[in-house]
């Protein structure tokens, strides 16, 4: 894990701004002779791409991915995949005020304080567009991985939670705001839509599961599995938090309450009475479902004016009028995903690496 | 951050097992010409030394530190610093019956699963007296960063939390629980004491602070100084969960409950209205204090029989009747501090190699 | 260093093949605000360029370089610098026939026995035409570090060596062999056009020098200046041999002969009798220009024919007939030069990160 | 590669100085399983240990290893194993007096220009004493490569290079030189006699060689099998030139000559008619036995003085009388094979997270 760069064996790089000409990342260390082309990866753009409902920003982006290299007649070769998609819509207009203000939550300041500028064309580097590219990665690592199946959720907006009662995922891509709970998708709808006349914003619980995992992938002590899901998760733009199975429930029980009881299991693997642990024990998957919870902040882009200072420090106010998502966490789902899906990657060819198939 | 080490420029790889005959850590990038002895370090391996109240595991280890390279006449070096403890207090008895079957909630049977082989004594690698390593290793990243102030408290133990009106940092080296809230900790005594009493065990919330860091430290996006904590922090053992500022609570806000508000401040830097983004936007410190929350489960030592199976696959249960703490994270502070040193000092060393001292 | 990626804090990943789209390069921990734009790289690109005299390839590319990020108002911004060059003159018939079997000497065999698979046009990956890329970051490399002069010329072609004794720099660039021995250009252009119409090729050493580069630079024990530029330089195409300063006449001397006595010189930094050392001693820069010398061996690709495999197992014979450099040594020095100014660039960035400016 | 850590996935961890208390390292990544006591380490150190002959330095360490850590039961865990080798005969009053001035040639003033304070006692972290570490940790790593044998031998003291014709594996160990020419061992035991009584220092090259490499492992472009090779080597104390195969020699000679034929072999791998590529093409070994070659400058520690100057700056002249190795290559046999079998394994490990066992 470096500036720009996530990974132990299989890593990927991202680069590009917001507005600037293109964005794309290079994935490096993926297995050869996997069958790649450009229609692997699309689909999971358009899950996250802007502009498909009232619920999100209305930047219109195609998200078009290109594979410039390492795939050589309809297979990757093992050398590293380099993933281009153009920026077509950079309003630059829209962003001509924040040039010379800080808008309060993001990270306008705190870029300028480390690096004395700034691309501050709708938040350069810090927008959250970068997470298209982990979305394209995050797709060729899931070919890695064939024997796991991911799917993430949105568990809550704002206060307002499913219920796992109503739980059916096959209701998740069947509204716009990968809601498994049809009753609370519903709800939403009213919900998001005041928040987003209102021009505020609001912030979401999402949850990430991944069936399949074998017991073994992960490593102590800080090749973790959970640590580096950790770190994956909290580079997401807008996250400020994350949970292994109960998480912070957990700190809240007793080691009863908290206990996965095994017992013998078909096929020499335990059968597990709960999950609490999350498939996560000792930093090594238990062969359990892989559940990680995060928490997506409000967008700090909103309609009522906010006291901030300009870049020379003055003080100002900063009201946000372009064109934002209300709830970022809705177009989180698919980003978790990816990360999910890269960091088991990751882990599954490190495992064979140390301690090979078994 | 590989599978023992952790760091990029200010790197520490720790290595033993619990019933071994050492425990060590090589901290290596260590700045030279700092005045170092074993008397820097061993205070925080004492906060954390097992044995020292009813409160914590019974295990006597006077974990004497001792250091073994990388200090010329008392300054570092600029070479790795190895620092070495003895395992004075190995009862293996203790853990025979743990050799054939394996413990729910522990790293047991994920290790079994993924190596083919453990060392059972003590839970081996996976125990959490591996802490010690990077206690000693925090002590000495905090004399990297002088500027630098580090307070962790426990936040609740199970549903009891300390209320913030009775905030008190003299209060939390005061009593047992690195508790702030003095009439908290008082009801606590009688809490854990029933927990230990019980052979059960509770889980914990451990906040960590660190005031005094400037503004710009961390990097986007995948060196980003919150998923650096959150990677270092989800690697302690026990931990469920880590929240940057707000964290969970943000996601069931709105852009406006969640503003920092910033104005003209002293010296040039704004002065905030709130910290709910926990002194880090965009992965880069803003100057505010850094808040990390973290969700410590509760052991899964319990006396009370959990149904698992052996290492050959048939049913069993399991009662945990070694020297346990009733409340892992309790003696998690001390650690939960040294993580946050590290990665601090890590930073700040990151920080001046790509922007230099401004 | 890993697979594709090079570097520690200034690290640079390449992607792409000899014919595909494009070929690319992300400069990543580039510090900020360095004036940049295309004009800064492309005269390094124009220098190593094919088709620009008869004694290289033929192949006909523009390689016009174009910045996608990193940069904003003609500054760097400290985030991921992607710079890419698309793939113009790509006559993939050439290679139709070696799709079916390996060339001796090159990468053929070695891929397709490592991967299964292999992008055969031009030799895909493992063509020398990824050295663009370097030269791309290279250029960038050299305003981290305005203090170093970076020089690199030929020191042989085959059996025909320099003399010394006529060096000129001024030379090096007035010549299509980057010679600064006016007298031996001129026999070069004999001795190569021999080759080339021979169908043959030839070797050459290349020696690079850095001037300016401060005394402490490097780090024991495995981020030795040394091993770091031994990595480097060896992993550029084919180089088969590296060397510091006297390297292995070193070895045949003694004690005595390969002393670097020194003096005390102006400005507190000592004055060196001689250089056997290279300039660096322990790994570290010792203030005296930093001296590497690289073998270059001969380019397989020649039109005699050579007993080889085919990919089903069978004997053949290979003639290479497409457009290939006589002497890859010659278009080696604006690489050799760019992956000295990267390996100076990173530690400039590490000495500051561990000891800061002195 | 980090400052004092080696290795991608299989990763060592060196720490200590020629005068402190031990000198040790921490092996990771190494897999689970594999039978190891300290019997099968204690030989390789026995070969490298001081105090044998005559021809090597006279300082008598019993270099006894101590397995700390990561072996139970008499196999490997998986988690890290850490090795302890006491430092027992530390004269430090031998190196008084280059407290205050600079060793030519050695890394005195470079590591004082670097961090402004270094051990002076026997060159504290710079001292070859380091390499004992690489040797035990190269022990181990052979056990991983059991398909793999090495072997290394000096090929040439000074300018007295060995026969080839005369070339027996058999002599390597039967004299004290690993020379595997009988008639020019019998010869150095002359010349390095005069060497060491002139108070004197000769250079050494030093021939690597591993047989039973499959083809495949290393990875183009900066994990090339060769590059890592490079860099292990050049870090090795004295070492300042590395050569694959024909290295230098390659440079001088044409593509006829430099071409490794390829005919149908036995069992589907092709047979080579030659190796001038040293078993390396495009960075992946090819089948062929891995070729490298160093060289080991004269150690600059001789009796003639050298003019040099003090730590405050003026000038003096430098003696060396302490016990030194005439020729540090001898020694550096050991030194080198550990490396190889180093890098080997860790790539053997990378191959099978990339591509699996095929």
């Amino acid at each position: 894990m470096s500036w720009n760069t996530f990974g132990r064996v299989l890593r990927f790089t991202t680069w590009g701004e917001s507005h600037g000409p293109a964005i794309g990342v290079v994935l490096d260390g993926c297995p050869p002779r996997i069958a790649l082309s450009e229609e692997d990866i699309q689909p999971f753009l358009d899950a996250r791409r802007p502009g498909q409902s009232r619920f999100t920003t209305q930047r219109q982006e195609p998200d078009q991915v290109r594979i410039l290299s390492g795939v050589f007649q309809g297979q990757t070769t093992g050398t590293p995949i380099s993933l281009m998609i153009e920026n077509t819509d950079q309003r630059s207009k829209d962003y001509g005020e924040i040039a010379q203000s800080y808008r309060p939550g993001h990270a306008d300041y705190a870029y300028d304080a480390k690096y004395g500028i700034r691309d501050y064309r709708g938040g350069g580097r810090s927008s959250a567009r970068e997470t298209a590219c982990r979305v394209a990665a995050g797709a060729i690592a899931r070919l890695i991985i064939p024997e796991v199946t991911i799917t993430g959720w949105v568990e809550a907006i704002g206060t307002s939670a499913i219920d796992y009662a109503r739980f059916d995922a096959g209701q998740i891509r069947a509204n716009p705001f990968f809601c498994p709970d049809a009753v609370k998708a519903a709800e939403w709808e009213e919900l998001v839509d005041s928040i987003r006349k209102a021009g505020s914003s609001v912030g979401a619980t999402v949850m990430c599961r991944a069936e399949g995992v074998p017991a073994g992938w992960g490593a102590p002590l800080y090749g973790k599995l959970d640590a580096d899901l950790a770190s994956g998760m909290m580079s997401i733009n807008a996250v400020k938090g994350v949970e292994i199975g109960d998480g912070f429930a957990a700190a809240r029980g007793t080691g009863e309450s908290n206990a996965d009881a095994m017992a013998p299991g078909a096929g020499g693997a335990p059968e597990f009475a709960s999950n609490h642990a999350g498939g996560i024990a000792g930093g090594i998957s238990t062969g359990q479902p892989v559940d990680v919870r995060i928490a997506f902040k409000p967008t700090s882009s909103i309609l009522t004016p906010v006291p901030s200072i300009t870049s020379t420090g003055e003080a100002t106010e900063v009201r946000t009028k372009g064109r934002h998502d209300p709830c970022v966490g809705i177009r989180g789902v698919p980003v978790a995903e990816a990360m999910l899906a890269l960091v088991l990657a990751d882990h599954k060819l490190l495992h064979r690496a140390q301690v090979a198939k078994r």
